[in-house]
């Protein structure tokens, strides 16, 4: 799996969150990344090599803040721009350069996750806002990821930032649509690669491993139960 | 009812469709309008006086061509920039700036609008690509107008490019849920007004003041044929 990351965010170097994400990334995982902020206006021979750069990779992911309720105008420029309509449509009777790969969305906010619902303080879920991009990966015949939220980062936990860091390394390095067996393998290999940079990694590698069957049954019932809770409200 | 158009196009220059818009909101209307691409960053200073003329408008519109099922980067960035958070949302305690005023969306496009529905080319209707507006407008509490699309302008015959002008300049300056007869009264004031440009207007402007009722029961009798035909879709 060859991950592409396009950040595209006004003031990267200032964001902690981008820079708590960057490290994930470069810890946890050998997805690429790319500061699109970074790029200025390319010419058209820098556009064509970029192109091909994207070519090479399985998934594409757009990692960005969102303003407004989109992406970045910096972002959208750059799109604009680099993704000329060969790029995403094909030329007439060929396949889209970009058909059957994946994409995936990373969108940090300052809100509440639930703010962004009917009824809720935004009105609209993620998944109505950021329908442009579904458009444009359908138009690319691309495969649309889960959405990936990052909502309040500033107020999160070190738990929970545990959890980001091992979840979002999921969502760049893991097949879509990867089951629990698969995350716990993952989570497993690399507490084992990284066995050196803390005392109880080794033991979790080992006791992830020995316990994946009753693990992965205690996360269906887990999962089963989440499911009919949200089924009542 | 003092009209704003905000133009965002990266080539605004080499745009026939936004020249032929421009000229009608020139001749028909008492419109103001800004090239928001040529506004290049504005400064802080810069940003609280664009905020300031704004505010004395009791209408804005957002015209852009659609890149990428939304609005252009450049549109955007300038919307990041001097739509600051306060501007739109208010500050603590207070109404939001824009709370009450009425914001419209003029969009140009080289597809047929039918593409733009399930099932269509497009997938996505321009309600649901143009959402993030619409989530900005109710952060605003500014009241939507309803989208006003231009579809496929390099294609359209001398007598659809007059309608366009018309309709145009109306989004621009009648007030929301217009009637037929305000549209009517609208059209022969504006063809008395210009009764010298042509040998016609004012011929014109005397048969639609003087058929107002018969082309009102016309008009309704029209539309409600033009509902039952849709309804049988």
């Amino acid at each position: 799996m060859r991950t592409l990351v396009l950040i595209g965010h006004p003031d990267l170097a200032h964001s902690g969150t981008q820079a708590f994400l960057q490290a994930a990334a470069g810890a946890l995982t050998d997805a690429d990344e790319w500061d699109i902020s970074a790029q200025g206006v390319p010419d058209s021979a820098e556009i064509l090599r970029l192109q091909g750069e994207m070519r090479r990779y399985d998934r594409l992911i757009f990692q960005f803040p969102l303003y407004w309720y989109s992406m970045p105008g910096v972002f959208k420029q750059w799109l604009d721009t680099v993704w000329t309509t060969p790029f995403v449509s094909g030329r007439p009777g060929e396949a889209p350069p970009l058909a059957g790969k994946e994409l995936g969305i990373v969108v940090t906010f300052s809100q509440a996750q639930q703010d962004y619902r009917l009824g809720g303080r935004e009105h609209f879920s993620l998944s109505e806002l950021l329908r442009p991009i579904a458009a444009l990966g359908l138009a690319a015949q691309m495969q649309l990821l889960p959405i990936f939220p990052v909502a309040q980062f500033g107020y999160m936990t070190e738990r929970e930032r545990q959890h980001l860091l091992v979840t979002y390394a999921q969502y760049l390095s893991l097949p879509a649509g990867a089951h629990f067996a698969d995350r716990a393998q993952w989570f497993a290999a690399w507490l084992t690669q990284h066995a050196s940079a803390h005392s109880d990694y080794a033991a979790w590698a080992a006791a992830l491993t020995a316990q994946q069957e009753q693990l992965a049954d205690l996360h269906d019932t887990l999962a089963e139960m989440r499911r009919e809770e949200d089924d009542a409200l």
